[in-house]
């Protein structure tokens, strides 16, 4: 099987939203964004045995190597219009290939986000899918646009995706049920892109959690020049801790919430004005949203962060055990 | 170094074209095309052993990784914006890092392209860029285009990227003088882009010459549905072929010529009517310009595709040893 006979094969994709002009089979793909919209661009590479495991199924594969780009659109507000994508394969395994494809078209399909290009060529397994989407001129919610006095929130549920890698790892016993119950957070996130479309107008600044919920809001707030107090107590007690990472012991609760990575929620914050506002828009995109601190002037000398509070405000001494560094994949290459 | 060190060291790209609104450091770019235009979006990956040699100078690598985009970019008559690199690394090495950063961001500044976002990891190393341009709406120029009667014309020369890496794989005995003339087209291909941009509302057809002139104008030929004529006589004594490549024994410079690969140049169709405004559009934009052959339309049962034909149209039979197959990367990876 050939490149151009892989691609004709798996990756025709017949879905031609309004933005999209001219789709796969040129040198280039054509958009034509609607008048007054921006083109929202954003590009994620993943790695076997870096960003998934090398004996994931390729149909989840195809699904989360999509999904992570989507929730880039989503933190922007941004509504998905189209993508591409590179592949670089070991071999042409057709039933791979088949698997992978039906994930990625899939959830493709249910986004309206059209597949009009990319790359294909042999070498070790690694995928680079590029999105684009568009948001009204001006209506983007940027990093850099938290407000002091900002309520701050989270969509669905964080750390379940650490707990179930945790789980596959070993690093934690697990009940077979609730490892299957949480392997679908990590291997088929859901992004929230409907969410971050109804928050247009009404969050100010927004970003997906990826890394983990300090380092991601953390680039809020260096953006925005900010702090922000959690209260962490009850942060554990709401909706945005499911009860099996509640049920672990505190210090991997801590480190899941805190530091999990693979959540594919929004962090995004709004004025307490907005408080109604911020519920409709979680009621009308189907997401439920927790309210989980706020955003603060920097103190003169203060750098920008996350300070964690009990309900007092008083600032809270984690526990031994809690791994708040936010992930670095050199770091970990190195180390 | 972590992650965000290397990217603020060796990937801050200041420039700011107009079309671009906001650059790297949020969840997605947000790009602005003037009104009227579309966008044109190519991803092209690269893999060390399979694209480039493992011992290639970073400067050249990160000119071609940008470059090979670029000439998508011109193949469509698009004006480069900005893009995106995802970069996966067996390690941070600095030295290199900083040598691939300068080859990359001079080719960049030079065409007015912005980096706007991307992604790095450590992995086998592979480069991944999606470059994006804007085009006048409907003047875009498509492979599908081509019209019976055109004429056919490339850049440049053909085959020189070839002939250099033929002699640096010791296929072939080079002259030392020769070769070190010819590795720059290897290494440091010149994407056609202004040629690309005077050529809209000119020729009908376009599509860059990656894989060879054959595979490349197979591509216009399908999407058209027409077969070529090619006078290969008058093609081997015209200005597309240098004098490097014209020196070689007849089969070598057949293959390099016609399925030579890596040679970033433009292939063409344009009606007679044309010619004028063809000579005007290569002297615009200070590239070299020759007709090579023309499009007829399909006879009955006829297959789209090339022929070679001596000065009197009469079909050629090729010399042995000629090798006019497509690269095609999993033919190889499966061979």
């Amino acid at each position: 099987m050939g490149e151009f006979e892989l691609i004709r094969r798996f990756f025709q994709h017949p879905l031609r939203p309004p933005g999209v002009a001219l789709g796969n089979g040129d040198d280039c793909a054509l958009l034509a964004p609607a008048p007054g919209q921006q083109l929202a661009v954003s590009t994620d590479m993943l790695v076997a045995g870096r960003h998934f495991l090398p004996d994931v199924a390729p149909e989840a594969l195809g699904h989360k190597a999509l999904a992570v780009n989507l929730s880039d659109l989503a933190a922007m507000g941004a509504e998905p219009v189209a993508f591409t994508l590179a592949l670089a394969l070991p071999h042409a395994d057709e039933a791979w290939l088949a698997g992978f494809a039906q994930g990625l078209l899939a959830l493709a399909d249910a986004h309206g986000c059209a597949l009009v290009g990319g790359d294909t060529t042999a070498g070790p397994l690694n995928l680079c899918l590029t999105v684009l989407g568009q948001v009204p001129t001006a209506q983007a919610l940027r990093r850099d646009a938290a407000q002091p006095g900002d309520d701050l929130y989270v969509s669905g549920t964080l750390g379940d995706a650490r707990l179930a890698l945790m789980g596959l790892l070993g690093e934690t016993d697990l009940p077979a049920d609730t490892l299957a119950a949480l392997r679908p957070r990590l291997e088929r996130p859901s992004p929230r892109v409907a969410l971050g479309q109804a928050l247009r107008g009404v969050a100010h600044a927004a970003a997906d959690l990826s890394d983990g919920l300090l380092g991601d809001l953390g680039h809020i707030l260096r953006a925005s020049g900010l702090v922000a107090e959690l209260d962490v107590e009850h942060l554990l007690a709401s909706a945005a801790v499911s009860d099996a990472v509640r049920a672990q012991p505190l210090a991997t609760t801590l480190t899941c919430v805190l530091a999990g990575g693979d959540d594919y929620e929004l962090v995004f914050s709004a004025p307490p004005s907005a408080r109604t506002a911020v519920q409709a828009a979680a009621e009308h995109s189907g997401t439920p949203v927790s309210r989980i601190g706020r955003c603060l002037p920097l103190a003169p000398g203060q750098a920008p962060g996350s300070r964690l509070c009990d309900r007092h405000g008083r600032e809270l001494a984690l526990p031994p055990g809690v791994r708040l560094g936010g992930f670095d994949h050199f770091a970990r290459a190195a180390g």
